[in-house]
């Protein structure tokens, strides 16, 4: 059966477009241009752009711009959607050209065909509410689709940074909880000097903080939009009192503090930020992939590796091999690490590529801005509760690690010094002589002197009491 | 209402597990552990692996390992699904840990339960079809996944070579059409010396006939496969006829000249050749922007730019500006390369972290592999027909530039010297009297000399008649 | 001539340095073992190396640890080399497996030997004076190396800050002097809407103020040292009173303000902080690439290119195009950005490479951070003030290019509507006629309404004035 | 006291020259204009350059075209050059704007003035011989310049392609060596199957031996050559002779099988086989890069690790720690790899960014290629000959690992089925008790089937022999 079509018409002449469909004549124009990933722009941003245009039909009637019959319905319109209805409205492809015209329209002709019927109007009248004259009004796609990329940003960055926090909490946890498990450091991965698992942990922790600083920063970053610029960041059309009163508005719906920048032909065309912000991304993802690698090291094995701890089995390991337990959660974050990384490539290549008052290559930038902060949102609390929580030391393999090997050897240092270390680790090399005995049988210390140096609290945090 | 539940279980314990799926426990906990992109694995990779389901289940049939009412169960599921059938039941997503397993598992169960209800069976009674002792066997996750990989690349190569093929073609058409067109060539963006419009398009159709033989000499590079070594190569637990009857199989049902390599240790943990082949995709992303960007820059104006070349439009290019046509097109070419060489970076890390007997990374290659290939499959058909076809040359801005300014100066050089020439260019910038008349004024060169060296074949190609 | 030697010894055999050589076997080794770049370790990297080296002499003199003879004999070679002196026994490749090991073992040897001369005694006579056990005294190449490579990296940071604040200055002059120079502004290359050049000097600007603070951040993140954990951060070896001594004499020496971290594991082992500066700098290198490619298209021509702005002739453009002045310095601006952003994916791969308690990878984050910052260094104040400084305003073509577009049209979309603009573009598109021709001639406005609305400081800066 | 100079003059005027500099005043205002890297051009660029100047001098005097007291003059300067003489001379920057124009300059300037003094002139005098009239005749940077590049990349690639099947040598002889050594394989870091340690070897030196014909091709990709294209490829100004006497005196020079690319409007604006050979270059990196992750995991302890293999100590492993010897070498061998990869991103960021009928970047292109190919050249024997060729086998280590672990229970899986091997791995991880004990215990195999099943070679290679 033949889909019923209505006629609309743009710049390039007529087009027929599903009878049924919110969206207009642009939005079927762009369908055709960009079937690319057939991934639409992120609900995300789709929110953003319409949680904008209702900020300027309000700021529109307020100033006088927009007849109030008309602006209320298209206020309307937006809160429908914002409060979820026509979601499938919006399917203009998430990589486009035209530096988000397209998503921008696609907005447009929705609200418009929903504020029309609100009016009482069929869709595609677009005399009653115009997708451009009144939806559009005082804006364009230039200082519309820069600022709304910015506020969903903000708003998926919130669920990481809650995301991190919660991570550091569960290595802090682990870092009390294994504090008195004194194991082999490892330097190169070589035996190096004692430690405790609880440092190791403590160590990520570390990391982790700094970027949840970090991530805390980067929304600060995002703040500064340039909403009223119009189609260079001269604020060209657009009247005084709107843009004024315009960033209020979307300040009081988004509850993020906003800020209309004073140089809006500066974000117009200038994506640095962006490239700051992935960068804070990317600095993360480093820091988890560190730790997912330390993990995945620590546990290996569990009888052929180095085995000092146990990963919780969240499922089956092998379709081949019977009772094997991967480290899947750790190798998940491993590989969203390196999409993280790659997709910082992709924001620095679109971000350099801007050319005088634009930069046409925005919407990669979001593409891959918005999968770095959901991937992150979604690996974050998997690699806290799947994982960390549930490792479990294995205190007899740090313990034999520890004793049947030279990593003792170092605290003796200072008192051998260097040459004697050196002969000592020869001769374990050769004998497996434990090294205390080594150094008994040549009455290099006393078995007093030892014990007191070789006891674990010093070991570990030797400076922690003085000497 | 409650859904209806079954239980399965596993190594780790019991599950409910939807009483209407086809997949079973394994893909349930991979639903949980791996929530990270919400997409699934790609229908090429899930196509690729029930492909060698069912050639496992033929060969295990003809070498009497697998009962042949059991096999032709397994035989029938697979190709219901290759014929479209249960495609909603693959839903682990496509960034897992586990190197495959869980994409593995998700296919054998499914496979697994409609086998079973062919045998009359109830979902999840695996007393008649058992997902690994009998979809899975003689398989490993580690043979299957990279093997699988390798064919759905292969299959998702195919129409990007010939996409490619197709834009050589619109470019040399290009190139004849426009081979009369003389014009100004640039160097450094600086006027330089004459060529033909046609000559720029065949510069980069010889380009893109490099990356036509390339994508040709990846296909050769991804049809090394491993089928056969299971967990790390070495083919334990597959007996030597179904190592070699498989790969005929295969061979066979895919119709793609697949070879079992010799060495089966190796493509279970080295991902080298993924690198190698999105090195290639790299490389026709980084001609496909050059190209981009050279039409952006020729298009540009049209009034207050180059404008030697129109554009053809293909929707409205502003929300505010009237009349403005963007080159949208050429804009979506540079972010799909921008997003190739990204996701080569993803690949080149996950690449370069395999450890020992294997790479678990796979997934992660797979997902970025595949969103190059099909990126590329979707530009170029828009890129060739909805922006190189309609290429039109503005005919009258071609040749004002060429006489008001100094770009025929070069082929005087070789007459007059550097230093006259140098002083020509001097004079012109002062005084803006054309290159011609300098020359006739300082009777440098008498008119009908002049009028032999600036023949436009002569400028623009000038070797081939010789001198 | 074959060259006197003597002999020296270490964990792996006997040796022959060079009798005239201040280093030693170590050196040697690693001579031996790491031909690779050519390039000896950075001298501000040399430099820090030797104030650790003589911070830790004074600290172990202060604290009784090293006899004062030695120890003063240490720290007056480290002042000597501080000075200028020995630079040519720093001969360890920038780039070395050991994590810097190798590094910290030149600078320890060269010191000590330089230290046994002035005490008398004959280099390689370690009896004196050891590389190890007085001049390495209480430290750990993994708590001096990452130190090191902060202090280096801090001081090479501040040319880059005053640098990247006089470009900023240097643009805002610009932005002054052509702040009534009215032109096309330009969006997706194509003819958009009226700018000052002033006000592209000004978006420029805007950026590198933030990459101006972005530096200065920078600087603030490598403070942070781990001076005192010795080999894995636990400070095992290291007395107390060392610890708290140390860092107080590196401050004092460096007058960086350094701080020791809470944390020493953590800086042992985790780079993140250089992948988050790199990333600072990548996002300067960004914002640079961005300027020079704007410097390049408005300077393209001079007479088939856009040709608004004239940079200043530093060199003869061709070696065959007589009078060709191409943009040389932007074109060494863009490398050195593509140079920084490849240089960060070095320092990204390294950082996240780490494992356990160390990162061995410091030596080629060092080595790409250093030239990275060396190049931002050297090229800031040729971009500054051989190009920027110079650049002129080709007022002609900026005027032309005004009035002979649809450049202005934008402006008249409010009063018009955006379909009668859409229809005065396809008039000037086909006929040529100018725009505020077309609107008086279909009466869309009155000549005094067109030239109230189309009053340049309007276009450019509409809401400065209120409406 | 002040250096004697000579004036010299160009199109921007005078400049002093040092009066013994036989560079003159293009290369001078080069040196002020790109302090950058403070490294200079290539040697092997510089010797390529010259080759090129040689071939064109004797090709201009066999086509008439260039006196052949002159051309001689110039052809003994060469020669004089390519044999080691005047290497100082070539100062201008590595990194340097104007696509390679300064290189090229300075090499005719230091030609000229050689071959004046051989012409009994004073260096200066270019009415003897002119660096553009006679060393540059029909010649330009823009044909010069890329074919000098791929001449020095294809003799840099010798010595690499050399290394590396030395280094697929060195694998496959401890592929042999370890042949009969039974160790544990593991995917994922867990206990998998067993393997022998000459297979791990021999995976390596499979990767490695694709990367040996990879380079093979890498070559042929470079031959193509755009010489005698001059400006743009059109080929302007050079005369039909010398362009095809040129390339056959350059083959001849050379000893390369060079070819002229028949369109040589090409290789003067593409560069994308320089982004192929790269992305060649990238993929080694990757496979050294694992192949020393895995050596220094399989050596890692030497007692907390895995401890499976001991490779040659090289040098003292730390300042602090004695007896420690590091994985020094592969260490590099990661870093290099880092480094290429980094690299990479450098030549793909130029070669996406040249414009119309020009790379301008093709200096950086050099820079980063030549980086890749030098430490690749310096790597590969380290690595093969202070790494591979010692590495020992840890017998006893290797041995318990497997018998200590489940790592042979695979191989009774599909005796058993899935859920018994499932069964029995779980009683061990409970109990410690063997694996095979486990069986016979539970009666599921006689202790002589278990011994026909578990035969070493059987484990490791059970399809050579049939079953």
């Amino acid at each position: 059966m033949r889909k019923t079509m209505r006629k609309e018409h743009d710049l390039l002449g007529e087009l027929d477009v599903p009878a049924d469909a919110y969206y207009g004549i642009h939005t079927v124009r762009a369908m055709q241009n960009f079937k690319l990933t057939g991934v639409p722009i992120h609900k995300e941003l789709i929110a953003a752009l319409v949680v904008i245009k209702k900020a300027a039909a309000l700021t529109n009637i307020s100033i006088g711009a927009l007849d109030s019959q008309k602006g209320e319905a298209i206020v309307t319109a937006c809160d429908e959607i914002l409060f979820g209805a026509l979601q499938n409205q919006f399917v203009v492809d998430s990589l486009q050209g035209g530096a988000g015209t397209s998503a921008n329209m696609n907005v447009n002709e929705v609200i418009a065909n929903k504020a029309i019927e609100q009016l009482g109007g069929q869709k595609g009248d677009y005399t009653l509410i115009h997708p451009l004259d009144h939806v559009n009004l005082h804006q364009s796609t230039n200082d519309v689709f820069p600022t709304a990329v910015r506020i969903a940003a903000i708003r998926l960055l919130k669920p990481v940074t809650e995301a991190i926090a919660d991570l550091q909490t569960a290595l802090q946890e682990k870092e009390e909880e294994f504090s008195h498990v004194i194991k082999s450091g490892r330097t190169q991965l070589q035996d190096a000097v004692p430690v405790t698992l609880g440092q190791e942990f403590g160590a990520w922790a570390q990391a982790i903080s700094r970027d949840r600083w970090r991530l805390y920063k980067a929304e600060e970053r995002l703040r500064q939009v340039n909403i009223g610029g119009t189609a260079v960041g001269t604020g060209l059309n657009a009247p005084r009192a709107y843009i004024f009163t315009m960033i209020e508005k979307l300040r009081d719906l988004t509850g993020i503090s906003l800020a209309r920048t004073d140089y809006m032909m500066d974000p117009t065309q200038n994506c640095d930020v962006f490239v700051e912000v992935s960068g804070l991304l990317k600095t993360a993802a480093v820091n988890l992939s560190k730790i997912a690698n330390d993990l995945r090291l620590l546990s290996s094995g569990p009888y052929t590796g180095i085995g000092e701890i146990v990963l919780p089995a969240v499922q089956a390991g092998s379709s081949i091999m019977p009772g094997k337990i991967n480290p899947v959660i750790p190798e998940a974050v491993n590989q969203v690490a390196f999409q993280i990384i790659a997709n910082d490539s992709a924001i620095t290549l679109a971000a350099m590529s801007g050319q005088l008052e634009l930069n046409a290559f925005l919407p990669v930038i979001a593409k891959n801005l918005f999968e770095s902060l959901d991937l992150l949102k979604n690996v974050l609390p998997l690699f806290s509760h799947r994982c960390i929580d549930g490792i479990k030391a294995n205190h007899q393999v740090c313990r034999e690690n520890l004793e049947n090997s030279t990593v003792m050897l170092t605290a003796l240092t200072p008192i051998l010094g260097y040459d004697k270390g050196t002969e000592a680790a020869l001769i374990f090399k050769a004998t497996g002589t434990p090294i205390k005995q080594i150094i008994l049988d040549n009455n290099w210390l006393t078995a007093t002197e030892l014990d007191e140096i070789l006891k674990p609290e010093r070991l570990t945090a030797p400076n922690k009491k003085g000497k």
